[in-house]
């Protein structure tokens, strides 16, 4: 039995149940510790609510390539990658400085907002940026929670913990280069790939590919055959982003359409856009990238710079590539046929056009 | 052989070995992400350098009063605990918008510093930020990983790791309980109370008592024990670094003096003071408390406040009494004569007048 999209939304839905039973249980703890701690709750149910599942995905169909079969402790435990992604994304909007995401005020701007409901006194950024960071850091640590009681045997998660660790070593590092890239300016296609592999590439695709791998007791040689499928795809997966950042509809991506071009986020497109510009064009990337006040008429003239200069079709080009690199990869990889096929299938959600 | 000043000393030197050995580890990880990384890890190293190691310190001697052996394994152990709370005093300096740390620049100062020197382009502020919150994620996901590749036993960490996972979220909640106390402002000795329970009373000392005992195998009459010499320890500890906060001398908090005043912290010492100040006191509280740029005659004037009220004075008497209570508690606790004697020097050293 192939996995049909019917599939994947089932397994969203159970990663979605498992996730809000692990926030019910927690949320019984921070009652104890007070009622001001509601909002904390609400704040993150209503965070994890939204997300497309995409690594707990990977990691099930790592476990299930592995010839695992699948269980709500599986769930459980491929579903603690949305709390690390949690964090990672609250924590990036705080340092972004991001309104939006999901369609929704940003962590900060809701405790923002909060500070201002209640009259509190003080810095309603600050209020916002604190609680913020706090809420990341919780995600953080119930995730590992989430991990360690999802009732997979010991064993299981002994052979797991190696790769959750360095997968959360790397994640925070790819932030690391990226928010440096933003600082040191100028473009680099190198620099940006860097970033793309450790921010996507493994973070996304490779590591939870190899945790459920992992956890279902895969040896090295499919640990390889996963990678040579997951890097590719989760290059593709960024790059497919980075486009949907400046090209995407808001509506879609949940985000104000050029916001990555305000934030003057260093990806791969500009680094192609630059390698290839004009002098003039070159002074446009220049004045626009990076300015947090850039109107539309703006966004407009960079976009164009990026389709001019063939730095879009080039992206898409690669984004091609490396996806039928990675679907030649997995049918070369020693995984029976209905994974294959999932995989495959999330290969196609992963590199779509549309958010 | 009683627990002497030196094998305090000797303790803080094992853990301090033990952390830098488990950064260099992790530094050569760093490495293989890029270069860049680099001055994260130094940063880190940096930080990790300072600190009393008090938490390790009652972890230790939680796990030896439950019978335990000493061993490298367990410093490894007990050592984490310093990567949870460099976390949270690197995200908390963040917060507070705190400019100081054991008489270095804070962390983000420090990257904003780095920005500045190496001519970045864009906010240095915003830079430096974003590269502390990552560091402090880094270290959450570090300690994690310290205590697990310990080298206890599977079954020791297995009894740990709910104590572990409880202590963090505690602090994190009792972290925003402080957060929000300063946002609603006003004064309450029940909240004051209750976020020196989190913030310290559980997560610096009861927490790592119970680490350490759940290491060595204790049953919950132990536990209890330990509770009731930790719990009041702990606040005994918060409330003589509230004392510090305002009347410490820097060269030996490694904070400027008056830092808390200004940051407007509402600790149990001005809970105390607004409930007996006049009306002219309670204007100096209202106009001083959280003015960031308040200048050292302001300073001054809140001190007075503090002493005129009885604040102060009611303070140190709940130290000495809360400190008298748990050493009543100890000297009922079924521990052999060396424990008790090392957590009664503990109780000395934690609540001591002197940073």
């Amino acid at each position: 039995m192939a996995a049909t999209p019917l599939d994947r939304d089932d397994l969203r839905a159970r990663v979605s149940a498992a996730l809000r039973a692990h926030l019910h249980r927690r949320r019984g703890r921070l009652a104890l510790v007070g009622p001001e701690l509601g909002p904390v709750a609400d704040a993150l149910a209503d965070f994890l609510d939204g997300g497309k599942r995409l690594r707990p995905a990977f990691a099930y169909w790592g476990y299930r390539a592995a010839g695992g079969h699948g269980s709500d402790a599986l769930v459980r435990a491929v579903g603690a990658l949305e709390l690390v992604q949690a964090c990672a994304l609250i924590h990036d909007d705080v340092m972004d400085g991001s309104d939006t995401r999901r369609g929704k005020p940003a962590v900060h701007r809701h405790f923002e907002a909060l500070h201002r409901a209640e009259k509190y006194t003080g810095s309603a950024e600050r209020f916002g940026t604190a609680a913020a960071i706090l809420l990341g850091d919780v995600c953080l640590i119930w995730a590992d929670e989430m991990l360690d009681r999802s009732g997979m045997p010991a064993d299981a998660l002994e052979r797991a913990r190696p790769i959750w660790d360095e997968m959360r070593t790397e994640i925070m590092a790819g932030q690391y280069l990226d928010v440096l890239a933003q600082a040191q300016g100028g473009h680099s296609v190198d620099r940006a790939v860097r970033v793309v592999r450790y921010k996507a590439a493994k973070y996304t695709v490779e590591r939870p590919l190899h945790l459920g791998a992992a956890l279902a007791g895969a040896g090295p040689d499919l640990l390889d055959s996963l990678s040579r499928y997951g890097l590719p795809i989760g290059e593709a997966f960024q790059l497919r982003d980075d486009v949907l950042g400046v090209f995407g509809d808001p509506a879609e991506t949940g985000k104000p359409a050029g916001d990555d071009l305000r934030e003057g986020k260093r990806t791969l497109l500009l680094a192609y856009a630059a390698e290839r510009a004009t002098t003039a064009q070159h002074e446009l990337l220049d004045r626009h990238l990076g300015d947090p006040d850039l109107a539309d008429e703006g966004v407009d003239a960079l976009r164009g710079v990026l389709v001019e200069t063939g730095a879009l079709a080039r992206t898409e080009e690669r984004i091609t590539s490396l996806t039928q690199r990675a679907l030649d990869a997995l049918r070369a990889a020693p995984v029976d046929a209905e994974a294959a096929e999932a995989l495959a299938e999330l290969a196609a959600a992963a590199t779509a056009r549309r958010a």
